[in-house]
C-alpha cells in the first residue's frame, strides 16, 4: 500500500480539494503509473456532483490519464518501466464474456469496472481515478502512448478521442464520405480532426460562427451555424453519409436525420436530457440509422492512439494546475473551454 | 395502346370494382407481362383509401406481381417471351444518381416511380399496378422468377419478401446470430422464413400464442407472447443481435432496444402512427442501432428471389378471385389473414 497525493471530492455539493489516497500494492499483472497529465471530462463533473446518481466519496475522478510506468508486477510482459502509457475509462472487465472476447470491454456482460467510482472486481474496493500522482492498472487496460505525441494534449484522446473515433470507424468515415460533426466542444473538436484525418469531407454544424476558424483549422471544409439561420439544416437535406452528434442539450433529431443521405447514420455521443421523438418514417424513408456509441474497447483505443500518432493528432487543451480544477469545472459547464482542460499532475 | 381488364378504385371511400385501363405500346426497353398473380399489400389499402395522402383515381393498385412475358420491345436483351417474371414496388428511376448507380433505386435522388399512383418519368401518365391482366415494364425493373417457385405464393416476395430480406442481409443475419421478429403478419412471417434460411436462430415476439405453431413451422426456435405476460420482454434483455420490427401500432421502442445485445440493431419496417420516444441513453449504452428499411433495390430483389428459389421459400397465401378483393381488404385491416392474399389474375 502506498499513500499518494490526489484531488478528491468529498460530497456532491462541495468543491474538490487536495487530499491523499491509498494505492494498492501491485498485483502480478499490474503496472504502476506515475501520472503526468490528467484530462477533465464533463462526465467527471456529472459524477462528482451526483448528477448521474449516488456515488462513493471521497472520490478522485479522472479517466484521461497519461504517465510513465514506474514499476511492473511479475507477470507483466507487454510493458516496461519507463514507458509512457495511457489509461481511459476502463480498468477491468470479466475477460470471459462474448463482449470481452470481442475486445468490447466497455460492454462487458458481467459489468465493466470504471476507472473511478466503480467496485474493483478482485478486492471490492472503490476505484480512484487520475486526479492523483500514481495509479496502478492491469496491463490489459493500459495503452501504449508513442513518444511522438505531446503527452498533455494526448490525455483527452483516452476518452474524447476514442468516443469519437469508434463511431467514425464503425460507420465507415473515410475518403469519399461526407461527415457532419454537430457541436464542436471537447468531443466535437476531436471528431473533426479524426474524421478529416480519415479522409472524410467534414462539415461542422454549430450554433454560432464563433468557432469557425478553429473548425477549418481542425480540417473541416464547411461550417454551418444553425443559430444564425433557422433554415440552415433545410439546405443540408441528404448531404451526409454520417453525422456524429455530440449535443447534450435538447434538439430535434428529425432535422438532422433529414440531413443524411439514404442509408446514412447519425450517431449520438452526447446525452440530451429528454427522450427524442422519432417518427418511424424518418428512419424508414432512405433506410437510415440512428445509433449511439459509448467510448470503445481496449484494442480499438490502442488503434486510435496509433492512428493519432501516425497523423499527428492530439486535443486542443488548456493546461491547468490542481488548484484550478474547481474553476475549470464551472467553465466546462459554461462551455467556456477550447477544447479540453488537462491537469498537470506535478501540481497534485 | 391496349385496353385491358383490371380492378380499380374510383374514390377513397368506395369499394374497388372491375374496370378497364389502357396499357401503353411497348417502349424499346419494355416487356409486356401477362399477369398471373397479384398480391395484396396493406399499403395498397392505405393508398386507395387516401390514408397516405391524396392520390389519382381511378387507380388499379398492386405491386406484388407475377406473370409471363408475352411481348418484348426491340432493345430488350435480358428477357424472352414466355419467361416468368416479377414486378415489385418500382417501375422506374433516374438511373443516373449515386443511389441508382448503387442499385438502390428505391432511394433514387430524383424520385423513384412507383408501380401505381406515380407519375411516369417519360410520358407523365399515372402508373397503374398489378390488379390487371397485363402490365408493361422496363426490363431494368423486372425480376427473373425461377420456375421452381410456386408463382402464386411467390407474388408477395416482390414486396413483403424484399422488405424483410433487405434489413436481414444488411445487418448480418446468419449462422451464429440471434434474430427476433416482432409481429408475425405478412412481413413478419416472411422475416421468420428468410432469417431461418439464412442460418440465424429466430425468435418470434407476438401479442398472443395464436400463431406459435406456424412460427415454429416457418423456422423459429422460440416464440414469446407479450400479451400474456407483460414481463416477457424483461426476460429477453440482451438477447438479440437483430430485431426486425414489423409492428404498425404504437409500441415502446425502449423495451425492444433493451432486448438487443450490445452493438445490436432494431430495424423498423412497420409505420407506427405516433413518433417513438427514444432516450439517447437507450442507444448509447451498448452502442445500439435503431434503423428503418424501405423495400430494396432491383439487384437485391433479384438476389432475394434467387435465395428463395434456392431455399424453397414462398409466402403463405390465401388465393382469391377479383370479386373477393374488397372483403380481403377488410380482413387485412382486421389482421385476419394467414398471411397474404393473392389474387388470381384470370379473374380480373
Amino acid at each position: 500500500m502506498k499513500t499518494v497525493a490526489c484531488v478528491a471530492a468529498t460530497a456532491a455539493d462541495k468543491p474538490l480539494e487536495k487530499s491523499t489516497l491509498d494505492r494498492r500494492d501491485l498485483r502480478d499483472d499490474d503496472i504502476m503509473i506515475e501520472v503526468e497529465y490528467s484530462g477533465i471530462c464533463h462526465s467527471d463533473i456529472h459524477t462528482v456532483r451526483g448528477e448521474w446518481g449516488p456515488c462513493h466519496y471521497p472520490m478522485s475522478p479522472g479517466h484521461e490519464i497519461i504517465g510513465r510506468i514506474v514499476e511492473t508486477g511479475p507477470a507483466v510482459t507487454g510493458f516496461e518501466v519507463g514507458e509512457r502509457v495511457g489509461v481511459g475509462c476502463l480498468v477491468d472487465s470479466c475477460g470471459e464474456c462474448e463482449q470481452c472476447l470481442a475486445g468490447q470491454q466497455q460492454d462487458c456482460l458481467n459489468g465493466n469496472v470504471g476507472t473511478y467510482n466503480s467496485k474493483d472486481r478482485r478486492d471490492g474496493s472503490i476505484t480512484q481515478g487520475g486526479y492523483s500522482t500514481h495509479i496502478p492498472v492491469s496491463q490489459d487496460f493500459a495503452i501504449h502512448i508513442p513518444e511522438s505525441l505531446d503527452p498533455a494534449a494526448a490525455a483527452p484522446l483516452l476518452c474524447a478521442g476514442i468516443t469519437t473515433y469508434s463511431p467514425l470507424a464503425r460507420f465507415g468515415a473515410g475518403p469519399g464520405t461526407k461527415v457532419a460533426v454537430v457541436g464542436m466542444g471537447g468531443l466535437g473538436h476531436m471528431a473533426v480532426k479524426l474524421a478529416a484525418a480519415m479522409g472524410a469531407e467534414v462539415t461542422v454544424i454549430s450554433h454560432s460562427h464563433a468557432k469557425e476558424d478553429d473548425g477549418r483549422r481542425f480540417g473541416a471544409v464547411d461550417y454551418v451555424a444553425t443559430g444564425d439561420d433557422p433554415r440552415a439544416l433545410d439546405r443540408l437535406r441528404g448531404a451526409f453519409d454520417l453525422i456524429i452528434n455530440t449535443i447534450s442539450a435538447p434538439f430535434d433529431a428529425v432535422d438532422y436525420l433529414r440531413a443524411l443521405k439514404p442509408h446514412g447514420a447519425m450517431v449520438l455521443v452526447g446525452l440530451p436530457p429528454e427522450p427524442m421523438k422519432i417518427p418511424a418514417g424518418a428512419l424508414i424513408g432512405g433506410g437510415k440509422i440512428l445509433a449511439g456509441s459509448n467510448i470503445g474497447g481496449i484494442p480499438q483505443t490502442q488503434e486510435m492512439i496509433d492512428f493519432c500518432a501516425e497523423h499527428g493528432i492530439t486535443a486542443e487543451i488548456e493546461l491547468i494546475g490542481a488548484d484550478q480544477i474547481n474553476e475549470a469545472y464551472d467553465r466546462v459547464v459554461d462551455s467556456d473551454v477550447r477544447y479540453r482542460f488537462v491537469i498537470d499532475a506535478k501540481t497534485f
